[in-house]
């Protein structure tokens, strides 16, 4: 007897497959549910190798247009990015992979959700963090937490082993000395030769950008265009190309970015597990995005608002990061930063080349900039006199600091 | 009589020049005060010009090492950054200039300063803060700011009238259509023809960085090594040269970040004063320092410092704009970043290549990153069975808001 | 010919009623203009004395309603309190008032505006950021500003002898030797003897509240209700009696907290032009809603969101103080704060006595509280054993921490 | 043979002692460590209590004297609160407690600890993490959290019978429906008739302090004189009486303010772990403390500086409710924070009755108070002109912000 059924978060890969197996030798019905978020694969291949090693059902969802809309495009609006430099691409894929394969596990009955994620990792968190929220009673096969799991496969070698006694297709090319992850926003590379800090990529390692000293010598000028903080219009500005749709602009933008060498880093950074670790990643139209934005943002948003804002999007980079998109603080956040992007609007042109992205103009009908007031060459509506009572109301309390401490210097 | 001794912060320029003249007319002994932080600038002819014009003395003094140490350095600690892009070139630097000219005030028995900066801009701002926190009592006279002084000086023209009428020597090179500001940290540019936030800056504009188009083909690989946060040597990897104070580390810094056209940003900031300008900036070796220090701090820093240390960070960069270096607020936040950076020692190897900086690896003998922790491949002294608790534990709250929310749908 | 149209801020005293008189004598129309904010005060013997005095037109405006819903209860929302003890009762009414004022001046074609608020107070700042915010031309006369003024009225005696000469009543109770200010939510005192800030306050001072000393001896026992964070119910538990409509709650929580000598401080606070003031306040049914409001708030809402809105309500409160309720940022961090409280609902139970609130029991039916999850006799839906991986799992950086000391120890 | 010693955190009360026992029939031998925090106790009475159930080695450690002056001196100077309301009495307590088991642990070369702390609470966390951050390597013994520990003692009648079963001193009283922890601090309640947060607590419940009702109709004014932000001295005014060690000076404010009620709050509170809890809690002294020191830090400090160590003391607070005092970020905040205080020094007066603390007047000869600037009667070294300005120069964003919202209303 079954017992019972699980959606499992399914790959197509080794890892994925021999625990679709091993789920099944433990007595569960398994649904495969195989996201398509924009990564290269072939997913009718995928299907038929669930089905074969057994899955009840197989799900395969397109959700790159979701992908796009509702989590890329709220990361742009606020700027996300963790510690200064990682643009969350893998941390904002998770939460968009599991609420649908949550949903599929209450559509189908499934008590139970099983994932490939590692237990040193972030992904184990967004995943399950993403399950109890949306499904708080399901239960949660994680393998790679599980003893006689983790136990019986301790190596690669372990599961190509069990692979092949299970009639599960064997990878014919050696794996990379590193694990990768891709999607539609960017690849990651960490693990393996990765581990020690010290060492520096290996140059073939990059998929989704080109090398900048191999890139093209003439930058590309684009046109991007905003609304309520979003792009609505890319146009490439000597090629004439334009496009409109968010998953095209993605699209579109990763492969500008891509042929220029856009946004390469390798950093070290700090797991919510409290571990660190280092992480190479390149994300060709989210760096793009990620400058244009800034630039539009910093044009047509208040001073003060912009302030308030940027502390909201350091905590909501955080949320994402740790694996709180699903949770009410990550909601309130998300509200708030919603909000302050009404009057986000206008277009930014940019130049992208050799690996770099330079603003080069931009104009809004929202602007606060005042070109008038601003102007050394017109007194416009402001008085220079007043800049002084500002200076002195504002020196009051140095002053008085001042006092203080040459009261203390007298004194000793 | 006179009306007394004015120290005047005094350029060489035809603006200041014209300013010293029309101090003495106003009745005034004039110091004429000189700062070399770096700039580009014929030091003797422009002691000999003041002279010339009446200065009854002339100070010119090197601040050269102490803005590196003090205020760059400060700054790089900080990881400072205004809006998220701008360095602070020319923020840091006027409290340096303007500490120096108020100790000449008090040194001389001057009771009055002055400055030519404009009425609109930050830097009367932060001139004037700094000769209010030193030196509460001092005078301050901003002719900019001074209705008969304005009203008489319209215009670039009047200024050369005005030149020529009281034998100050008038410049023989046309003005570019735009102002300049620079030192050893960077280089400005506002205003005129950029005044248009939709222009796009003339490729001839920058005098410090190369245009990435013309620069090397080849990257050059530098490593940095850090001790407490500041940079202490910078070797270059495969021409072996190294440096090791910090004057020539900054200037070898520069030279290497110039030559490839590194540190190059054209923004809409927001001023002090309330308005947004657009500024275009060129920091080669900042933005070289920028990345490898924030690299080597989140290696070595615990996460949790230095999420608020980030904050103190935002803070401090938002008080250096606003020309705030010396206060209460801004002395105990420099204590604490000082304070964080106790342990961000290490190097850290670095590509700069056609405007970019590729962080390479970095190592440290007190990084708080453990190679056998976070291995994949090791379980090292790690149970993954605690990631269970773990996230359980965070999905206590998820669940309970589910429930309420779940709750609340039931009963609409 | 008339220099124009001022609508004036008049109070009816003998300040403000000078200024009126002063104001005809400079040549301008004056409209008198008296807000209701809940002071004590006879109205229409106040729009007697203006018409007296020569005002063009007299508006007398009840704006207690709008004083309560639009601007108390939103600070009750954010548990706005500066400093972490004034609740803000003077800052609120400000903008209230200059609201109406500007709107006025509008209708009635005024191109100025004018007020009897001092040069180092706080007061100047908030009408005008009021009016300029709402009414960008129009001009404002401040007197106490005005050289020709204040030289003019150096004293009270000066004041007295022109109200003479000019006809205007003159106070027949000598003047208090500190001044106040009076609204529905509160009454503040400073000034005079009350400027050294050791002097202790007269007991016979306060106006609002009862000296605890010779309040009731028995408790009244509260239960307040909110909605969206807001109260909506005042009902006394042993009396029986309640009230619903905001002007009536606020009222009542006014009488049973003045009569229990609830909401007296005495502090020194930042005033934003940079000064310390001395300043005492009773603010008696504000002071019982800010506890009722902490207690449901922290009831029903998330603990991370709380954290979160406890820092907006922190901006909130600086916001206020120092005169920008009508500010883009202001507008956005109002509109997060109300989101915020959607779910805060419920009902407080508390008791009044002798100067301090106390709370005794809440219910709601959105809260958050589990009381089979937190039990200690039910293990409920939590297994112990998730805590023990929650903590192993927050110690890996503190146990990293004391690796990398004992290293450090060890190489000293 | 053993399988060990473990230190046990021993309170003398039923919990232990079973756990005492039942960890002698596990098999290891057990080191009873009792702390004196200030609790009542029989301390010589729990030793031979100990050391009749077998204990190999009892350790009574007076840490009164560094409980004050190392963690309730540190709070007092952050104005540690939680969520607004709670003084954190066991919070610091936890690792000043911790602390010391895990030296002796170290001391005697014991493998394990162990403590009485349910699986539910923070207090575990406290210790734990205490332990972890001290002593990495240890083993920790959670029984609550151990299965065959807590299903075998269900309630109480379970250890009641275990205990009789195994010579262990009953409890001859009937324990309370709720259950307490008590120290120097505060002695907070929670549990049992208190889980329902509608229930009134009980009128007899308080230990420390005296009901308000029942409580002197007179004040006590007290002086408290401040060094580097800590109490050195209090003085009853009228009595004269007066201490100065850090031991008297805070059993001498929890005597007063024991005495007239002070410091009782009913809260619902959100625990690390993720639930909402409700606790009563009284913190006499404490509580006088907090407002002292939060009028003498306001009387001295700048205001720009406040804001910023305010929001340190926020995170503070979070730090130590959830026991991360030994982690590298609490070092780090309680460093800038005892910085903050270099200059918080002075007197304050205030009176104590009825459950209030008011602040009556204070002295400082730091103070950045300046009286002759303040004054409304001189205009001192401060010209109201330059108000002017500095409204106009803060109006400048709003006067632009209104133009773009006007250009929008016309557009729509």
């Amino acid at each position: 007897m079954s017992k019972g059924t699980v959606v499992l978060a399914y790959s197509g890969g080794l890892d994925t497959s021999c625990i679709l197996v091993w789920l099944k030798e433990q007595g569960y019905d398994v649904i495969a549910y195989l996201a398509n978020i924009g990564q290269q694969e072939d997913f009718e291949a995928a299907r038929q190798k669930a089905e074969a090693l057994g899955a009840k059902k197989v799900f395969i969802e397109d959700l790159r247009e979701e992908f796009v809309t509702a989590f890329i495009w709220m990361s742009v609006q606020a700027n996300a990015i963790y510690e200064d430099r990682y643009l969350l691409g893998t941390s904002i894929a998770r939460p968009c992979i599991a609420q649908r394969q949550v949903q599929i596990a209450k559509q189908e009955g499934a008590q139970f959700v099983s994932h490939g994620a590692t237990g040193k990792g972030n992904d184990q968190i967004r995943f399950e963090l993403t399950y109890y929220a949306i499904y708080p009673t399901v239960q949660i096969i994680a393998p790679w937490r599980i003893p006689e799991f983790y136990n019986r496969f301790k190596g690669r070698k372990d599961l190509m082993e069990y692979a092949q006694k299970n009639g599960i297709p064997v990878p014919v090319t050696p794996k990379a000395p590193w694990s990768m992850d891709a999607n539609l926003m960017h690849i990651s590379y960490e693990s393996g030769i990765l581990e020690n800090p010290k060492n520096h990529a290996p140059s073939d390692l990059f998929m989704m950008t080109k090398n900048p000293q191999d890139s093209p010598n003439t930058p590309d000028m684009l046109e991007i265009e905003f609304s309520k903080g979003v792009p609505v219009k890319v146009t490439h500005l000597t090629e004439g190309k334009s496009v409109d749709t968010a998953l095209q602009i993605f699209t579109y933008l990763n492969e500008i970015g891509g042929r220029h060498g856009v946004g390469r880093i390798d950093i070290v950074e700090n797991r919510f597990i409290g571990m660190k670790s280092r992480g190479i990643y390149e994300t060709p139209g989210g760096t793009i995005l990620f400058h244009a934005h800034l630039d539009i943002e910093t044009f047509t948003m208040d001073r003060e608002v912009r302030k308030i804002k940027q502390g909201l999007g350091v905590k909501l980079s955080e949320l994402l990061y740790n694996g709180f998109w699903y949770s009410p603080e990550c909601e309130f956040v998300r509200h708030c930063i919603t909000k302050s992007q009404e009057n986000v609007e206008g277009k930014v042109q940019l130049s992208v080349f050799k690996g770099q992205v330079y603003i080069l103009g931009r104009e809004s009908p929202k602007s606060l900039y005042n070109e008038e007031l601003v102007s050394m060459d017109i007194q416009g509506n402001y008085d220079p006199c007043d800049a002084s009572g500002f200076i002195k109301i504002n020196a009051v309390r140095l002053k008085e600091y001042n006092r203080l401490q040459s009261q203390a210097d007298s004194t000793n």
